[in-house]
């Protein structure tokens, strides 16, 4: 222990002064290249994965299953992927959790985040396999499965076992309090302890399975809870490895590996209720939809983190170059087709048209540019598919097939992209649809998946009040601007800020509203209805553990 | 405002790490004497307070009011004080502060710090008077007066500011984040912004109109929040005198007064809920009763900070003079007649007696012990008057004079305790009832006052046992221990500490388990449900307001 201890202090260290810079900093390089992973990497991670298919899941280490389950399919082959994994009565999945509890809080924070910090080692000797595992469950482009899944999640789980580190270490362990009292001295020995406030559950989402569950694991984990880590019924995989990898390291450390457990869906029903109510159950992350997420932050006595639906807007006022905002635009909306909850949905557009450079563009000319750009990027066979990826599920592909606005018109209708190596790949184009700003109630709704809609408002004033209507009342995640007017940027950065939401003004070329970086750009601000909860603020950890004190006379 | 930073400095930075070092610090000190605070302040504080007597208060600067209310008579008396005070409606109140946020909001937490920390120099003028105030609002002894509504308060207040600075300059204002990409770097100029959440509400309570009150409003305050002070109506005065000096700081400084404002009740009605349902209304900060605390909690799209009822114990194992413990636990009892917060109620003594040094002194030797000392210093008349204070309302009399719990015995009967000044005090020496461990439903109660409940155990285990579990399901804000056992003290903290509840050990002399010290003992950890926030954690403070980050191409 204490040699794991030294072994990643460094790290550790370097995570905390990233934390606080939010420079540049990344621990897990992004780019999958032979030369950073191996040039077997590839090769073995695609065998690792298709060797698993119509298999039993048997790395875990929590004991003997009450069955065995599995749900998942590929997007890109609509075909099921046949895995199955342990199934565990929730009533036993926190018991064993208690029964773990014990030893894993009586660990000293920093021991607790060296060994968390050698879990994410180890995982990434795994990224390749984890890549195609959530390519074949979520629908992402390969590319996206990989960083997402791999290095960005890895590196947001370090983040999360950075802040906890620092936030469990800021008060000391023991002080001498000696207090003038006139003719003596009052003198108390104190200490403090970071009490963890017990058992912790993960409800992941079936769009980023990693990357969403991993920063409330692992803030749980370093702050000594206990955690069940619930995923998506259809898609798994990819964070079973992960579990499996941090149990292999509890067991090498002599602890107990359910410490950390996954906790699958039963064949026939869903678990997520019955683990959030149980009463050791104190702590809750969440990503997915607004009505459930709902129902958990209701719940009484539990401390819940939740990411859950949001509305993003685009507000275009001016700019100097339009092809290039359309084109960075046409990639947002593209990138995984809209399933990323920092895709933007809402497009407000001045009926007077943009000012660029010199010019006013006229509104539909603007429209119009969008429109082909998406168009463009989407009939690209060297791009479009590999941006698109494929639709996670049926229903989300449904709502673009079935897309009945009250009021306005379509713009661009959705189409087939033929995929070039999956040829029975969920697919699907962005549909642009143009609506009237006094259509809230059309508007104000999360449409999930490659649906991009124009609102025509009357003025930019009306697209900075809208948007930030929207953030505050119905939640979201990013917003991107566009203004040559120093004025218009800070009233936007202004309203939403007290909206809660982050701007990304100005972007064009590779960089995009829908990216946050780790150790740099909070995901999500707690501050709106699109989630409580922001990755990695400090309240992100210290909800998870209480402040004790103990004094006693001194010797 | 740039002298005013300048000036104040040096005290934020002090009081920061103070909060880290957690040793003693005292900003102001606790001492009344002339030679520190002058050798008419008594006197000058004394006429003061007299000359409020039937006048209206006019120092509030926050308009033309709805109309005059006071109902506040002070426990020395049983006679209404007669001071009016402005009433507002409470929609105007919030209007009012939704107009001062802006201006406040765009202040920099370092300005906002250093006005606040400002305002507590001019409070500290009006520590005497603010004394007089609370003893004739609250029965406390004017020594208690003085200490808790004067330099302890403010120096809770000068922790809340200095760990709302401290949270947020955390981050940097900006920063230049530049992304290697092989080719080229994508560079980012980056900025974030502490943004506060809304209008802020503290509602106080009738034993402690400023200590408890200040820490959430100068929270607030600190964060960028504009806040509605609405006392108890019976302990308005303390903490007008506050609100008063707060607003007369923002004044001189050119800041509209109303970003800090009083809420009185109105004559006929209680405007808590009026406020806490105001949707402009995001924190809320509340001291009292459990029934208010939960409903408070359970409203949604606010953030609720609490401290409500406890249910505090102390476990006697083993100790090496117990006539020195029976003395240090009747001053505890005795305390304010039993009306703080931390004061013990229950006393888990183990039927075969306890250890002292090498002898185990019988039970009923033990019991009778604590009632001589409990009598002793309530019938001792340079002392007794002046530990107990008066009883605050007529309620906690009355629990007194008819507590008759199902079963047990009485030990020692309440009696009357004779005020060497104020003939017609409320006055009422502590009780002590037997009860057996089995009867968890007669002491699992709060029986605020000086009620003393001597629990008869089966041995040290079932008492940890049960104290834990008290604090656990009912809460707990204190607990103190006698043992001598390292190996039952390592397990007193340990299952103390899950239950959230800091433990004083073996506490004799002059140091007693209802104290807690600023800037070293965490004030009610948040850990159970006696109260969901601390004085002063990170979490305290963070919560009132929203990292929300900005971004552009860098230049």
């Amino acid at each position: 222990m204490t040699e794991a201890t030294r072994k990643h202090q460094p790290a550790l260290d370097a995570a905390i002064q990233a934390l606080h810079g939010r420079t540049f900093f990344a621990a897990f390089p992004e780019n999958p290249s032979p030369e950073i992973y191996g040039a077997d990497a590839d090769a073995n991670g695609r065998a690792a994965f298709e060797a698993r298919r119509h298999q039993r899941y048997t790395e875990l280490r929590q004991g003997e299953p009450a069955g065995w389950v599995g749900q998942e399919e590929s997007p890109y082959e609509q075909e099921p992927l046949g895995i199955e994994y342990p199934y565990f009565e929730p009533a036993m999945l926190v018991r064993n959790a208690e029964a773990a509890f014990g030893p894993w809080r009586k660990l000293k924070p920093a021991q607790r985040a060296a060994l968390l910090t050698e879990s994410l080692e180890r995982i990434r000797q795994r990224f390749f396999e984890i890549a195609y595992a959530t390519m074949h469950t979520t629908g992402q482009s390969f590319m996206m499965s990989f960083q997402a899944s791999g290095p960005h999640a890895a590196d947001r789980a370090l983040e999360a076992i950075a802040a906890g580190y620092e936030e469990q270490t800021r008060f000391p362990e023991e002080t001498r309090w000696e207090k003038p009292m006139g003719k003596y001295n009052l003198t108390l020995h104190k200490t403090w302890r970071a009490v963890p406030k017990g058992v912790g559950l993960v409800i992941g989402c079936s769009t980023f399975p990693t990357w969403n569950s991993v920063p409330g694991m692992y803030a749980s984990l370093v702050t000594g809870n206990p955690v069940l880590v619930k995923p998506h019924p259809k898609a798994v995989l990819p964070i079973a490895i992960v579990v499996a990898e941090v149990q292999k390291v509890l067991a090498e450390y002599g602890l107990d590996p359910r410490i950390c457990q996954l906790a699958v869906d039963a064949a026939d029903h869903l678990i997520g209720k019955d683990l959030a109510e149980n009463p050791a159950v104190k702590l809750i992350d969440y990503t997915g939809g607004a009505q459930f997420g709902e129902y958990l932050e209701g719940l009484k006595g539990k401390t819940v983190f939740t990411e859950k639906t949001g509305v993003n807007s685009v507000i275009l006022d001016s700019c100097d170059d339009l092809d290039k905002v359309a084109q960075n635009l046409a990639f947002s909306v593209s990138l995984y087709s809209g399933q990323m909850c920092t895709a933007p949905q809402n497009f407000f557009v001045p009926a007077g048209g943009i000012r660029v450079g010199d010019e006013q563009v006229p509104y539909e000319e603007v429209v119009q540019k969008l429109a082909a750009a998406v168009t463009g990027l989407a009939q690209n066979p060297k791009a479009g598919p590999h941006v698109l990826g494929a639709i996670q599920n049926r229903d989300t592909h449904e709502r673009v097939q079935k897309l009945a606005l009250d009021g306005g018109r379509s713009v661009l209708a959705h189409g087939p992209v033929e995929h070039p190596t999956f040829k029975n790949a969920r697919t699907c184009s962005p549909c642009i649809h143009e609506i009237s700003a006094d259509r809230i109630e059309q508007y104000s709704q999360e449409l999930f998946g490659p649906i991009m809609l124009v609102i025509k408002t009357r003025d930019t004033q009306e697209s900075i009040r809208l948007a930030a209507q929207l953030a505050r009342e119905y939640g979201a995640i990013s917003c991107g601007a566009y203004t040559t007017n120093s004025a218009v940027k800070e009233q936007i950065m202004d309203e939403m800020s007290l909206a809660g939401t982050p701007v990304s003004f100005n972007l064009t070329g590779n960089i995009y509203v829908n990216q946050a970086a780790g150790f740099s750009d909070f995901h999500v601000t707690g501050g709106n209805p699109a989630g409580n909860a922001s990755f990695t603020n400090p309240e992100f950890v210290i909800k998870r553990f209480t402040w004790v004190g103990f004094r006693e006379p001194a010797e």
